[in-house]
């Protein structure tokens, strides 16, 4: 029996409605697979919370998560209670950084029965391998001068050591995939660190010859994203750019709502942590109708994360069969609402039960 | 009669074959108006240039540029002959800059006749104004030790100036239009300079109280280029934000090749820039099938520049009219070359001009 000890941090805003969700799917599958348990803890680490406590979370929070053996988030950020920078840099960037989750991973497809805002989507099927705890979001840098003269200064830290490790976990992936990675870089407009990241990325490539490369500037491969996303397999990116190119990809998947991420820690020292991309979504929180897949997918990622590959391969086989038969919420298209969705899921997890689903752990 | 002194600067690649067509397209306006004369001469500057001179221009490039009434450029960077940095700062930039063209102004709405990438493109009808002289785009910054341990820290920095002059821009062009300018901002990932970039559009706004005003990450931004487009009219944005958003309103138009910009000089001194959103285009080279439509529109929004507006309307007409009859070129899924989209454009302006061109020069 495998006992997975899980901190949950439903967070803001929807993340409220869709952790929830996905965790009883979780639920749902250890009742299937008896071979695999999870103990879930929750933690009310919110706007809200800072707007009682002065703090998005308690001092010894990081503290308290460390021994869990990951995270489930939902999503951070409530404009009208607490400044993003804030509330972002207090919980959700905190913890990628001090839990040394470097690497975000963001898969982006087309899920069989949501349509993509694109006329031609093809069969793109890519991974965004963001650098995750450097590059452009920093806090190094501050202000001078008030009024007119007032200048801000924004540091952007490129280490080596970050830039390589990014890129070598972009090969590994590739090299089990299609064999290319793409490069998102913007040395022709961003002066020191973008030739360093070439450079880098040159340096790193010898040491995959198998693995076929090219670099684009973010303006030109946002745009291919757009025009033609099926060209790429890997693409590995800095903080920055990571983030835009992933609220991309779920845009031509058809929905913010159903893209899913991983923030991994490789050492081995700290909890990996699991949020979707989507955010907080203040526009549809109470109205019941969240997209729960984002986060489902999620949790798909966190079961590939514990070995459970055929767990999670099960998972969004079932997740796709639902979306495939019409269980859409508004986002994509459907009338349905969170839980009409999440329970179709579950129960059709169940139903595959019965063909039996195999651990491999 | 007036006579406009025009610089070309072709540049690289299909800069060479979209600047003649561009400019065959406005002397037959030329002919065609009698009040207007352009005098068009010629710069060879480029990456070609660079190796046979060691510099992308002559020392005293600028000064030689400083008395045109405008720069009509093509396309910089080849690669294969010069990094993109040196070249990129060596001319592009470099003029962007010392000629204080602090503002580029980029439309974007689809043409008749070119199919949009997107499944329902709406009618979407946008300006972005990006910022164009600071923020992310800077050379402060450099590298410290070599090896694994080695760093690359880059600033980026907003000047209050700067920043409430780009955004000032966006109000005024909005108060033309349909009242609404959005804010492209990542405060809650960039620490320092997007928080300010927050504040002074807070405060800017204040002035504008019949302008309604919505401010979007710029991840979440990316993703409505392709999902809304149609809820933006003007979009007011950082040098490197400018830059992803107007390459994404480019490939939603249908393509690259057919997006205008204009480099503006807002103080009058020193000459502004008709450069449009496309690159060098590498791939295509040599083929006479680079759509010269960017580079014609460029041409349109010199002419509004100059007070034609009349004329730049006429142009755009034109160019509608050829489009909407399938003069395509290969990138907007047609057959045509450069010089025959070119060719029927301007017999299209001879035979308006027989139903009669006015100006208002
Ligand atoms: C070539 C490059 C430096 C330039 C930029 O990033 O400004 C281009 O992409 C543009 O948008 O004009
Ligand atoms: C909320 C924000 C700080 C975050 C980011 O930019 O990393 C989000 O957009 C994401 O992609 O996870």
């Amino acid at each position: 029996m495998k006992t997975l000890k899980i901190a949950n941090i439903p967070g803001d805003g929807i993340g409220k409605e869709v952790v929830p969700a996905a965790t009883d799917v979780l639920k749902a599958i250890s009742d299937i697979h008896g071979g695999l348990k999870f103990e879930f803890t929750n933690f009310p680490w919110s706007c809200e919370y800072y707007l009682e406590h002065g703090e998005m979370m308690p001092e010894d929070g990081l503290e308290r998560l460390k021994d869990f053996d990951s995270i489930f988030l939902g999503a951070v950020g409530n404009l009208k209670l607490v400044p993003d920078h804030i509330s972002l840099w207090g919980l959700l960037i905190k913890i990628r950084r001090e839990f040394e989750q470097v690497i975000n991973i963001r898969p982006a497809k087309v899920l069989d029965g949501v349509r993509s805002p694109l006329l031609n989507p093809k069969d793109f099927d890519l991974i965004v391998v963001r650098e995750n705890s450097e590059g452009e979001y920093s806090s190094v840098g501050g202000k001078i001068y008030q009024g007119e003269d007032e200048i801000a200064i924004q540091n952007a830290i490129f280490s080596r050591k970050g830039t390589e490790r990014a890129m070598r976990f972009a090969f590994e992936l590739a090299a089990k995939r299609r064999k290319r990675v793409t490069s998102a870089t913007k040395s022709n407009g961003i002066y020191y660190s973008m030739p360093f990241w070439d450079n880098v990325f040159e340096d790193v490539s010898k040491d995959y010859p198998e693995i076929s490369t090219d670099s684009q500037h973010i303006d030109a491969l946002s745009a291919f994203f757009v025009t033609h996303p099926e060209r790429f397999d890997v693409i590995v990116a800095s903080n920055l750019f990571g983030d835009i190119l992933t609220d991309l990809g779920a845009a031509i998947m058809g929905s913010v709502g159903i893209a899913p991420a991983a923030n991994i820690n490789v050492n081995g020292k700290y909890p990996s942590m699991f949020e979707p991309v989507h955010g907080s979504a203040p526009d549809i929180v109470g109205k019941g109708i969240a997209n729960p897949i984002g986060q489902i997918w999620t949790a798909k990622m966190m079961l590939d994360h514990f070995g459970e590959e055929e767990l999670g391969s099960t998972l969004l086989d079932v997740v796709e069969s639902v979306t495939r038969d019409g269980f859409l919420t508004p986002d994509i298209g459907g009338k349905h609402t969170t839980k009409e969705v999440t329970d179709e899921i579950i129960n059709r997890l169940k139903a595959v039960d019965k063909k039996g689903i195999t651990s491999e752990g």
